[in-house]
C-alpha cells in the first residue's frame, strides 16, 4: 500500500522565490491526505501532478496564513472544475465562517458538500478512521491554536504465499479472505491454517506532522516512534531567542525532538525566508539525528 | 515619468501551470499601484522583481477569488517586512470584513495602516487624485459588482529649451517653476515669456483596465480614447454563449470594443484555463483591432 508524502511548500511566514507556503500531499493508496494549504498550493499540484481531483480529505493545522489561505482558491477550482463528492476539512473551527463569508461575496455555491470537522487544539483527538489510515490531532504549543497530526496506517492485510496455496486450488475469490486470516475449508473438508497460507505484512506506519511549535514535550508521547516525523525547523540554533520569541523550533531541537522520540526519519521545514540555502539547517539537525531530510517542494518521501 | 504595467497574473478562475490568477503591477513614476491581487502574486512579485515595498496603492476590481486571494496574504508579509507606512486599499467594501476577520484569526496586529476606500460599482467615481495621476472607476457588468479602473496621467511639466535658458543665466532653483509655466523675470525686470523657455511635454496618457465584464457599451464613455486599453478576452468567440453565461468577453468582442473606443493599443487577458496556448486568442482579436497583445506574465507594456 502506497504510503508517501510530496512536499508542496516548505516555507514560513513571507514567501521567498522558489519556496512556497506549506503545504504536503500525503498519498495513501492512491488517495491523497492534503495537510495544510499555504497560498498557491494549487498551482504547486499543477507542477508536480498532484490530481485536486484526488483530495477527499484536507487538513489545516491553524489559521496562520501561510498554512491555509490557499483553502478557498482550492475549494472554488475543485466547484469549477465539476466536483460532487463531498470534501472532509479537519481544521479550526473560525475555518467555516472564513469560507463562507468569502464565498457569500463571490456569489459561489458550491455543488459538492464541505463537511467541516472542528478541531480541538487543546486536547488529543481521533479525528478520522477508515479502512487504511487512523488520523490523530494533538496540541502543540503556537502563538495561537494549533494542531499536530498524525497518520496512523491500519493493519495490513496478510500476504498469502503462493506456492503453498496454489497447489490446494483454492478459488481466486476467497484470497481476499485468506488476506484478512481467515482459514480454508477445501471440499473434502480438509482444514488449512491461515498462518501456513499467508504470512505477515510489514508493520503499519504512521507519519507525524508538527507544525508550527514550540519546543514542548507535552506533545512527544503523540509521535513516539513515528517512522516519519515531520518537525518545523524555521531557525538555526544561533537564533534560539527568536524560535522562542515567535513558538518555533530550530533545526537543532528538530534533531533532538527525532532523538527524544525514537523516530525512525527525520524531515524537516517551515524554513525562514531568511536561509537562501537550507544546508546550514539539514547540517545541524543531522549532528543531533543523522538520518535527517529536507523537505523540499517537489520530493516525495516514502513514510 | 515611467508609465508602464507588468503583468503579473493572466489567468481566468482556475489556474493553470505557468499562468496565474490576475494581478497588474502599474509602475507610476516608480510608484506601484496593483490592480487585482490573484493568488500567488506576492511570488509573481518576488519572480519579476517588483518591489512589495514601493506599493502604496492597491486597486480590487471584484471579489471573485481569482482578483484578490492573494491580497491577505501580500498584507500579512509587508507587516512581517516591516511596513508602517500606510496603504491605500480600493474595492468592494466587503474587503475590510473579510481582511479584519482573517487578521483576527490569525492574530495578526498590522505595524501599518489600511486605508480602505470602498468603491460604487454602480457609479463612475474619481477615487485618487495626487500629483502623478487620477484614477476613476466606472461599472463593469459581471455576475457580481464589479468596476474597471482608469489611470488618467496628469498634465506633464513643461519642458526647458536649454538653449534659450541657459544664456540668460537663470538659476536652476527656478527650473521647477518654468516648468510649472511660469514666466521669467530678470534682475534687469526684462520678463522672458514662459512659452519661448520652454515647451509642451508629450500628452498625458491613460491607462483603461477592464476586468471582468460581459459586452456592454455602457462603460464605453469611460475608456474613450485610451492609450493602452487592457480588457479580458476569457473566450474565443466561438465560446460566445458560454461568455453571456458567465459575464465575459470574447477575443473579437475585445478587439471590437477597441475599435468603437479609439484605443490606441489594446492587450487582452484573463484566459480561460482551457487554452493551453493563447495564439488563437491573439490572431482572433487582431483580426478587428491589430494593435493587439497578449497579457503574458512577466511581460511589461509601455503606456
Amino acid at each position: 500500500m502506497k504510503f508517501e508524502v510530496t512536499i508542496l511548500g516548505s516555507s514560513s511566514a513571507t514567501p521567498i522565490y522558489n519556496r512556497n507556503p506549506t503545504s504536503q500531499a500525503l498519498n495513501i493508496n492512491e488517495h491523497i491526505y492534503l495537510i495544510d494549504c499555504g497560498e498557491g498550493t494549487q498551482q504547486q499540484m499543477l507542477k508536480f501532478d498532484v490530481k485536486a481531483s484526488r483530495i477527499d480529505h484536507i487538513f489545516i493545522s491553524h489559521l496562520h496564513g501561510d498554512h491555509y489561505l490557499g483553502l478557498v482558491g482550492l475549494l472554488s477550482s475543485l466547484h469549477l472544475n465539476g466536483r460532487t463528492k463531498p470534501l472532509k476539512l479537519f481544521g479550526p473551527a473560525p475555518l467555516k465562517e472564513i469560507i463562507e463569508l468569502q464565498f457569500k461575496h463571490s456569489d459561489t455555491h458550491l455543488q459538492y458538500q464541505i463537511e467541516l470537522y472542528a478541531t480541538d487544539a487543546t486536547t488529543h483527538q481521533v479525528i478520522l478512521d477508515n479502512q487504511d489510515i487512523c488520523v490523530e490531532t494533538f496540541p502543540l504549543d503556537h502563538r495561537i491554536p494549533c494542531t499536530g497530526f498524525l497518520f496512523r496506517q491500519k493493519k495490513l492485510l496478510r500476504k498469502i504465499i503462493k506456492e503453498k496455496v496454489e497447489p490446494l486450488n483454492i478459488p481466486v475469490s476467497f484470497y481476499s479472505q485468506l488476506k484478512r486470516g481467515l482459514n480454508y475449508v477445501a471440499p473434502d473438508g480438509t482444514i488449512h491454517q491461515n498462518g501456513e497460507l499467508t504470512k505477515d505484512s510489514s508493520a503499519p506506519k504512521s507519519y507525524a506532522y508538527c507544525s508550527d511549535t514550540i519546543y514542548n514535550t507535552s506533545y512527544f508521547p503523540f509521535i513516539k516512534n513515528a517512522d516519519l516525523l515531520y518537525h518545523e525547523a524555521t531557525f538555526l540554533h544561533n537564533m534560539l531567542d527568536r524560535a522562542i520569541q515567535t513558538f518555533h523550533t530550530t533545526a537543532w531541537q528538530a534533531g533532538e525532538i527525532a532523538t527524544e522520540v525514537q523516530a525512525k526519519q527525520l524531515l524537516i521545514g517551515h524554513f525562514s525566508a531568511r536561509y537562501k540555502t537550507l544546508n546550514d539547517l539539514l547540517e545541524e539537525a543531522q549532528q543531533v539525528f543523522p538520518d535527517t531530510q529536507l523537505a523540499i517542494e517537489g520530493k516525495t518521501f516514502e513514510v
